[in-house]
């Protein structure tokens, strides 16, 4: 029987290092060519797994791959799709076997955030069952940083560095022209069910008189009129003030401030519109003169302002990966864990995916100030480590020069069509 | 009589480079010190003349000086405070006059937009009349990139490395989800009757394939059935689009696409909402999932992520001001004169602000494809140069260093109280 081959998928949203981590993989599984033979990419994700449809990473240049390490988005695509649970769709899980057993797929590994740690999991499970095992490797990433166990998660330190920094320069502009212009910003960012990207930007300043003023959280009920006396306060003391909203901020009985109304393919409401509500609240309210900002994808996309530490790790989980599967395990997921904050050290220990899977890590109480508007210095002294360092990518013509891969496709063995 | 001191005030909208023209005024002036007293900043731009509330220079660090050139928005406060016309309000100008009298001010160093060119010139001319003649020199400044005569307008180059850098980055993270995520997505940048902020956006990609996909400029008469067109059209060739709109973007009629209805203190509809309503579209006629990003105020702050060009320029025409206030010139403006594209290079020149003061530099119809919705080689050729080169700010902590001055008073000499 010749080497297993590597099947990797990118999962979910996409951040600005997760190709980092594919470039941990590909580069850490050429290096042991003796025990691995290429590494399949899914073509958008599990949906390549399903649909035969993959590329084959081994015709890519090493000089390829090695940019991928500072090319943002995801370079084999990446989907919004949830396997169903085994009783639901077993049909899925067994078309996943049919094409490693096809294409002598070893080694699965998947990048993604919670969901996709818990298809990881079934997958070690029931290629066993199935008698052909594969060791399934999950490779963590999300912005939202709600994995559990692991210190933090690949993609969130660059987010958390880009709303800090942009969050910085926006309150140098808005204080410079308070006196005649605008007295209140917003800044919409992501973070569906925690508040850790918001959270971020809470580095940008120190003490109350810097910006940000106000972050709406999602783990503390938002309260109106509250709120409005606050930025009232802020205006009245500092001339301006600068709020930062989560997209996921709510109310005490579970409504979003902004609910579009529509779900995604996980079942997630699609968020959009927080900061809207809340400008015009102001603009109502008070009748204060208001701007706002929407970073959306430009905050996990920007790899133009990643951290440093964020890329290292990103790359360290994707290596680790490799590494745990040659070294036989299984359903398991390289965490990163925290030795020191100052000066912060970390090491990557393997956690069971088992504890994995489908747990959402929210932000502690403690992290929180007691008014609800801030963060702590706990939260301060965890986020702090994981903006550190400029890691710029090249650039050629102003403009920041990304790799697009060739990729080539892996010939169809299985025979079979898939249909999603 | 003692040597003349120099005013400096920063007007309008401040950019990301604004301050590194300060920089360019303080530094040169210190080099001057035989000829020039010291340098007061307006609080608050010229508000800070008419109040005489001044900030005196010359009690920063050379250091903290320095670091002006590397931090955005407007160290001294800018504000959106029109001076009337002369027959209007002829006693601010008088009270202008009155501050400069009593604080020995010669040179008159106004950093803004069109409307403060036209401020300064007819301080130049007053001045003389009411016997107390100040050298003005206009030091150009305005992210609308609308000043004429100059080649570009320094704050320009900065948001626009900032609009094609997000574009091209969140291309491709939409791109690499569209099978199952987001199949449009709409980036709204400023500008606010002239299209230069969204063309930069075009800089991202090259050919039809490549994002941005459809740009919708001010310059352009928006027509939603063409549009809506477009954008499915672009779905079906290549799985995603991406819109970038201009604040500005409007109907034939001269609505704009979103108008929020409220004007600010120079008489400019107050704008924002583009996106959304563009968003609206998307999902209302075509049923397709979208996304929207509102850039805002990062846009213009975004020093980070600052074109080398752009702060070269903006610290040259700082520097240019003083060397033509010595050179005896008055009422100029030190323009950017392109002498070559490739290599791009360009001198500085003396342009006179009555040809400046009042006039909008539209992008020229030979910029925008026959289609209307992107950019000609020409328009490339010309922006390309302005967003070369990085300037990276020193970072401290994983943020940006930026300064704070001590800001320390100039005491009140004038004897009179002036209210706005």
């Amino acid at each position: 029987m010749p080497k297993p081959n590597a099947f990797y998928a990118q999962s979910g949203g996409v951040t600005a290092v997760i190709n980092a981590s594919a470039c941990g993989v590909i580069e850490t599984a050429r290096r042991h060519r003796d025990r691995i033979g290429k590494v399949y990419a899914g073509n958008n994700g599990i949906i390549g797994a399903l649909t035969e449809d993959m590329f084959d990473t081994s015709k890519e240049t090493a000089r390829a791959i090695a940019a991928l390490r500072h090319t943002p988005g995801g370079a084999f695509g990446s989907a919004r799709y949830k396997l169903k649970s085994l009783e639901a769709n077993r049909a899925e899980y067994e078309r996943l076997i049919e094409v490693f057993r096809a294409h002598n797929i070893g080694y699965f590994f998947y990048n993604g955030g919670g969901d996709s740690a818990d298809t990881c999991y079934k997958v070690s499970q029931l290629s066993k069952k199935l008698g052909f095992p594969v060791q399934a490797v999950h490779v963590p990433k999300t912005v939202d940083n709600d994995l559990p166990i692991t210190d933090n998660c690949p993609g969130f330190g660059s987010v958390a560095k880009y709303v800090a920094v942009s969050t910085r320069e926006a309150a140098l502009d808005v204080a410079s022209m308070a006196r005649t212009s605008t007295k209140v910003f917003i800044l919409e960012v992501m973070g569906r069910h925690a508040g850790w990207i918001a959270a971020a930007a809470g580095l940008a300043g120190n003490g109350p008189a810097e910006a940000p003023h106000v972050i709406l959280f999602p783990e503390v009920p938002f309260k109106k009129a509250t709120f409005l006396r606050r930025v009232k306060q802020c205006v009245r003391d500092y001339e301006y003030c600068v709020v930062v909203v989560s997209e996921g901020a709510q109310y005490k009985d579970g409504r979003f401030i902004a609910d579009a109304g529509t779900v995604d393919a996980f079942g997630h409401k699609q968020l959009g519109g927080a900061a809207e509500v809340i400008a015009q609240m102001v603009r109502d309210e008070l009748g204060l003169k208001y701007h706002y900002a929407i970073a959306d994808y430009l905050q996990r996309s920007a790899r133009h302002i990643a951290s440093a530490t964020d890329v290292e790790q990103a790359y360290a989980v994707g290596r680790a990966a490799v590494e745990m599967a040659l070294a036989g395990k299984n359903s398991v997921m390289p965490a990163i864990t925290r030795t020191s904050d100052k000066p912060y050290r970390w090491k990557i220990t393997a956690a069971p995916l088992s504890r994995v899977a489908n747990r959402e890590k929210m932000m502690p109480k403690r992290y929180i100030t007691r008014d609800g508007f801030g963060i702590t210095a706990a939260c301060r002294k965890y986020l702090e480590p994981l903006i550190r360092g400029e890691d710029y990518p090249p650039y050629r013509n102003g403009l920041p020069d990304y790799v697009e891969l060739k990729r080539v496709p892996v010939p169809k063995k299985s025979g079979t069509r898939f249909v999603l």
